[in-house]
């Protein structure tokens, strides 16, 4: 099986900068497939960034290495982790963007990378440092070569939700709203609050309402996602990142 | 030869839908090439989704896999298709998607997929169906193993023009509107009228009349296309999918 | 190490046009590694494709083939160029699109492709000319035996500033802007102005400056580039490609 890299930043996708990133990992890497998971996680927000490298990591097979890269401290004195989770490898600052992964499959083995080569920007350590240590990975460079074992990673406040209290941790770009409610503490027949609206009982998928009705469901990430049937719950109950969410029998 | 696997989606760029479905295929195909089509089609617009797989299955070798997914009725009773077609494989939901596909090369070999795996979402059949019916098929599992013939999928009453009269079935981002009209039904000479729009004679390249300037020449999918030169066709005259257009000697 | 090829045009991401390049390139080169590089160049900008085409060799591995579609004159009587230099290979329209990595990393040789395939579309020379002589070449095929030499591609009237006076030539999605000024004329102390801002002394990189913060300091490319930390340095400042900056101590 031919190794894998994943990346995941706020890059954007109109300049150069992601395929900065592959030049790089092509040369350290050949052999590797490398696989976009976004880059327009919203500029810096960690947070965003944090909840898509955890779908990554959910998704892709042991051995993967995953590169994320939201990183408004660059330049700064902010430290770069490599962190071995569920048999995978991320590489990122440490910033909080390892957050909710490692709630949600840690805690795990955390190494701040002390590797550096011996030139550098000051604003771009995804190509510089990040991407090369990406590459050494790959081609099986120890870790306590590069690192050294931390005891924790930077984290967001920021956990899965228990006793039905949560609220929206992430918002795709439909309108609906993920909550930390995992699917494992919610019972059929639950009743949904979220800020403002009301969603009555769990559904099942979303053609269980007519078209343009919201609905509450477990989503693909396992956890309670708040929905309007082909619209937007975001924009129909005016929903953000944080507004609390409520799950009871 | 390493297979090749395409992708065509509405799940936008933001957000870790289409990694989902790569994960999936990489750990079930991983020598596989997947490529992007396009994951922009304009939400559960199933004839823009249509148009864009045909020409992905005009380019794309004998072999290639196809993973189409505009999906609004995920967790209904709609049915998952395998077709056969122009010597490649494509795996889509039974909405119309195959339609432009199917009129243009088919008519083809259409299967219901009727394996399921033990657990799967009601939300993501692309993720948990679809891709990994894909990666089946990549492996050379037989159709017959995981699918049953059927008579004809569902298509859209959408198909090539005869004797002139067709109609806009594609705006592209620039705003060049594609017709139905075939280029073997249009002659040199041909003079083309669109809704409130009168293009003169077929030209020959977007380079034969001036900038800012109308013209009606057959695109490079080898239909007739409606164009401005470095500007947009669809704003200039108001067009949209649908709309009648003419050629007439 | 497998052939690597790159893309770079102003398609965009939501149509077919990429994926059909990708097909004929896979058909023809099956062991190519294919990366974009990016297909949001805005619409016929030249230069801007130029600037991020020379970012894509400056970061590629040897061997590489760049295919970099901008194509305002297909159809016209514009020829395509192969361009070999730092030891990778070029493939575009000689309307301009390699003047900044000629003006960086040439003078190098210059080719006229005179390899036509016996039918080709007269709107989609990316898919039909330029993808196949991409596969061509990455399959060893003579440049000889498709292209003659040519004294000098077009080229547009910018090069690396001298003497301190240089002009804004690339604004990233950020609103980051790039000047032609290159990091070997700018001394630690120097003082830089732009049109209508004055950025005081140069900085090392964005933490430098507090949040909002407008800056100027040595950017990833090499370049003097002007900076808001966390902000829009062309929305701040109004700036556009081809105002001026100076420079001086």
């Amino acid at each position: 099986m031919p190794p894998v890299i994943t990346l995941t930043t706020d890059f954007g996708l109109a300049d150069h900068y992601v395929a900065s990133m592959k030049g790089v990992l092509i040369a350290g890497a050949p052999d590797a497939t490398i696989v976009d998971v976004t880059h327009l996680i919203p500029r810096h927000q960690v947070l965003a960034g944090s909840f898509v490298l955890e779908r990554a990591i959910a998704t892709f097979p042991p051995g993967t290495v995953h590169v994320a890269v939201v990183d408004p401290g660059v330049g700064s004195s902010r430290r770069i982790l490599i962190v071995k989770i569920r048999s995978q490898t991320v590489v990122c600052p440490d910033n909080g963007l390892i957050t909710w992964a490692w709630q949600r499959h840690g805690p795990a083995a955390a190494y701040e990378l002390t590797w550096r080569p011996a030139a550098f920007s000051q604003t771009f350590h995804g190509r510089d440092i990040m991407s090369p240590a990406a590459a050494m990975l790959v081609n099986r460079t120890p870790i306590s070569g590069i690192a050294h074992p931390i005891a924790e990673p930077i984290l967001l406040p920021v956990a899965p939700a228990t006793g039905g209290e949560g609220s929206v941790i992430y918002i795709d770009h439909y309108g609906n709203c993920t909550t930390n409610l995992p699917a494992s503490s919610i019972s059929a027949g639950t009743m949904v609050h979220a800020a403002g609206a009301d969603l009555g009982r769990l559904k099942r998928t979303y053609a269980d309402v007519g078209i343009g009705e919201p609905l509450a469901l477990i989503g693909s990430s396992d956890l309670l996602e708040i929905a309007v049937r082909e619209g937007s719950a975001a924009a129909r109950f005016g929903l953000r990142v944080g507004d609390p969410v409520t799950a009871s029998l």
